[in-house]
């Protein structure tokens, strides 16, 4: 028996029950409470080249609602009964990798789970600055700011002085679209749901506009927002504003397709364009991606942005709920509209 | 009195009647025979800087429908009761511009009329191959082989051993982007209407397989021509067709707007898509362009296709309809359908 064998009889996860919340059945609709089922399990000892990390803190996207759709996407499609997928960040708590040490911090698709006994290529090794906040690495210096950080500057391709709208402004990767915008030189209005949301992005971020879709006719709204028309729009939504953005799109204007979550819930969902022959006349480029795509650029993001950072030219909001157990009510957040900023399950589970 | 001068005063077009067609009203819906009215005038003669120009052939293009909208496109709104706009080939018959001599041919947006007084720099100067018919230069060899050529090589970039699919396949455009397709190295798949288009296009024109779509479900049909998706869809339609295409579309597939002649005739179209979610998850990119935006890349299109033409390499077949007059019922053929290949007006008017 080797050391390292030695060291995992003896690690505190040994033993312990795993809390998990698998899918019970892929949602119709909106994800309810009856879409998930608590489980709880012993963790398993991992095999060779496995660790085990036990989670900390759990991301919740909307790109979820694309996963637990029973279908192919970007990734394969969950099987129902599955553990739900989930992006998290842990420690690790055992390893028969000899790359990777007992203590380390991890993200990867590790799901709502406890306790993840993976395979050390699942994982990625952060190396945290200790001066910041770990929730950081599922935030700004994780997936959503990768996602804000190229889907505007390499899918978007900003030029000073240009104007860029964004939608779900208030939301982890929008605060941040209409943040590097600025940063650009450009212009930057956000699309929300509430007053308050406006006032946030306008008076806290930076924002030079906002406009509050529930209140408002959002053509309207664009038009005094942009009065110079709209270069890029970066859509986190799809349905009714895509189309209002793309009215009044300018030439070569660029639509950014981050996400649809107008569309998610459909199980038939319908996009309808008024504006397509604006979109023709304008010569305008709608170009979708996914931020897994950019995962090999990363570095040179995560300087930019960690920099951005100390100078205090990035601000952002983390919102985040305490227990595993509340998962799935937390999920609901990011659809109702009520969520403000990066969401998170901090997990709090038995050490 | 210059040496010039006397020459336009004895000139072949001097007190000649000049038939026009203008655009009495601007269209609603599909046009009709009363948008037009019928015009007759005496050419007036050049100022300095102008030509007159005698039209010989009158282009007629899906996107005269947008010209004649009323709005604001990619050119200017047309007025009521102007000369209805429209791309001819003519011969300079009068030169009050020391570049530009007698006898020359050139192109330009002349409009539905006999004669055009206009300044020098509305036209384009063609260098005529004596071995190629002078309508090669409304059709293969001007902007119809333009469009086809970028926006297939320069907008969509395809790849050898990538299938294109094309809407308008035995359309004067889409008929040459699936044979240049092919010259690339790729797959070329036709939409059309009629089973002779159909068979048009695969006997003569080579495409790999072709969809009625007016007899066949079209995502049924895409998915049978098409068995390793589509890489690229040169669309010339929109609609429907759009929509299947998309629902079909591979990773990091394109879309290349070229028309929406199924929108044109609506005073409020309306798109409808079904499959934008799998756009976002394929990393779809849909990218709108015009052709005068290619312009000063011109002469580097005509080289090739002038080697293609010469090689046998590229087909086509020109629909030439007799005399100015019948100019109206002529267009109608390109949005009912019954026109094959490059649709021109000989114009026929006085000499």
């Amino acid at each position: 028996m080797s050391n390292r064998e030695s060291v995992v009889n003896t690690a505190p996860w040994s033993g312990a029950v795993n809390r998990r919340w698998l899918l019970a059945e892929f949602p119709q609709g909106e994800f309810r409470a009856e879409n998930f089922r608590w489980s709880e399990s012993e963790v398993l000892a991992p095999a060779d080249g496995q660790l085990v990390v036990r989670n900390s803190y759990l991301s919740l996207d909307p790109t979820n609602r694309i996963w637990a759709s029973g279908a192919q996407s970007y990734l394969p499609a969950m099987k129902r009964g599955e553990v739900m997928r989930g992006l998290t960040l842990g420690e690790v708590v055992a390893s028969r990798d000899a790359r990777i040490e007992i203590g380390a911090r991890v993200t990867g698709l590790l799901g709502w789970q406890d306790y993840a006994v993976v395979r050390a290529s699942a994982v990625q090794v952060l190396q945290c600055d200790p001066r910041r906040p770990v929730t950081d690495y599922l935030g700004v210096m994780g997936s959503t700011g990768l996602t804000a950080y190229f889907g505007l500057l390499d899918v978007g391709i900003p030029r000073s002085g240009e104007t860029v709208l964004v939608s779900a402004a208030a939301g982890a990767v929008g605060s941040l679209v209409g943040q590097i915008a600025r940063l650009q030189g450009c212009r930057a209005v956000g699309l929300v749901g509430s007053a308050s949301k406006a006032q946030w992005i306008t008076e806290e971020l930076g924002f030079d506009g906002a406009i509050n879709y529930r209140e408002e006719n959002v053509a309207e709204a664009i038009a005094r927002e942009c009065p110079s028309g709209v270069d890029i729009y970066f859509d986190n939504v799809g349905g009714d504003i895509l189309d209002a953005a793309m009215g009044q799109l300018n030439l070569r204007g660029r639509i950014v397709l981050c996400g649809l979550i107008s569309q998610y819930n459909s199980s038939s969902p319908l996009q309808e364009l008024r504006n397509l022959g604006r979109f023709l006349v304008q010569r305008g480029r709608m170009q979708a991606f996914i931020v897994i795509d950019y995962l090999s650029r990363a570095n040179e993001a995560y300087a930019q942005i960690a920099d951005w950072l100390e100078r205090g030219q990035l601000q952002y909001r983390m919102d985040i709920v305490q227990g595993l157990e509340h998962a799935p009510a937390a999920l609901a957040k990011l659809f109702d509209g009520s969520n403000v900023g990066k969401l998170l399950v901090q997990i709090n589970g038995p050490k």
